[in-house]
């Protein structure tokens, strides 16, 4: 029995859900889900009462609410440092918070251009500006880091940095935006992790559309 | 003699210099600063140099790298827990976390339309849509916290979370955009607080002017 609850919201849309839930699946972490898809505008009037920025994720732990998809990793973390949701070793727990930190507050062209949605067919989109700059900072980001670790992942076993690049793993894919080979290399241990799959599994079953997430 | 080095750019303008270079000030941290003004277009080619992103600021601890303002707090944290740069409590830690990332990752609507511009006189601007939601958010954020702490600052005293809305207080004043007693009586303790008053004294002394930032 746990006392996590992480509420989230549609798993074929919701990127922000989608890093916590990934991090503390990958990692073992026992939680309960609860889920509250989108109703129209994208939000939901639920959100509100759970959440002191009416926007999911959010986490309950007894009276503690922890809100922001890299917050709630930190705080897991400090509740169960034997799960090493960031890497043991400092310079490179230091790289995986400098380049989680910059997914969370960067990238706004690709996040905004190509909504993630597991379910959508491969088809390229004409990209706004800003859009490739976006896409390669992140195969650079990548690449250093898979050349330092050694890889598949970006610290060699998943940690809370590839939890924070999951979404755009999705986009990458969706909007057919990558040709490189260690690129598609990353991506594709990403989708075959078992939390990838199972999160992906439980999204293209979903009967709900967003519109405004329909590129 | 101290190994961390700091570079940051205008004191006047980079409000994600004047984070973590207040949070380390604030809580009396050793470190070196190297200041490296705008060039054209709001950067600097050695920027491109000293930091992955080509921004500042970054911090450079040996060959480690920090990038993102919050990571190069939380690194420092690690390097120094007993200066407290987190709150002690793990529920008030948290919280501290929750809205720091809430800010870097947010209020895009008021960062955009009111650079922060510590030598601006007093003035208030048409404000685009959003900016009103996003005071409103950040004084809800504020008063919550100060109501739990007691004040002066966010978790009592100064903390990592002060420091990431630290340029806040300069946007809120420069551009007139708050009259609630609570929030001014915040923003007094702020710009009253010896690292902000250093920080300030300093950026009224340069002679750069970015015209990009002048709103």
């Amino acid at each position: 029995m746990t006392d996590l609850i992480l509420y989230i919201a549609n798993k074929n849309y919701s990127s922000w859900s989608f890093r916590p839930w990934i991090a503390l699946t990958a990692a073992g972490i026992p939680f309960r889900e609860e889920l509250i898809p989108f109703g129209p505008g994208a939000t939901h009037p639920r959100f509100r009462e759970l959440s002191p920025t009416g926007k999911v994720p959010v986490l309950h732990h007894g009276q503690v609410r922890v809100w922001e998809s890299l917050a709630i990793i930190e705080y897991v973390a400090e509740l169960y440092p034997d799960a090493r949701l960031w890497p043991a070793d400092r310079e490179n727990r230091s790289l995986a918070r400098s380049i989680s930190m910059e997914m969370l507050s960067g990238f706004r062209a690709l996040r905004s251009a190509c909504p993630m949605n597991l379910r959508r067919p491969v088809k390229a989109i004409p990209l706004p500006e800003g859009v490739s700059g976006d896409v390669a900072r992140i195969e650079t980001i990548w690449r250093e880091m898979l050349k330092r670790s050694g890889g598949p992942f970006l610290f060699g076993a998943f940690s809370a940095a590839d939890a924070m690049f999951a979404p755009v793993v999705n986009r990458f894919a969706a909007y057919d935006l990558v040709r490189d080979a260690d690129t598609i290399a990353y991506t594709d241990a990403m989708r075959a992790h078992p939390a990838w799959r199972a999160w992906e599994t439980a999204a293209l079953a979903e009967p709900w559309i967003v519109p405004e997430d329909e590129a």
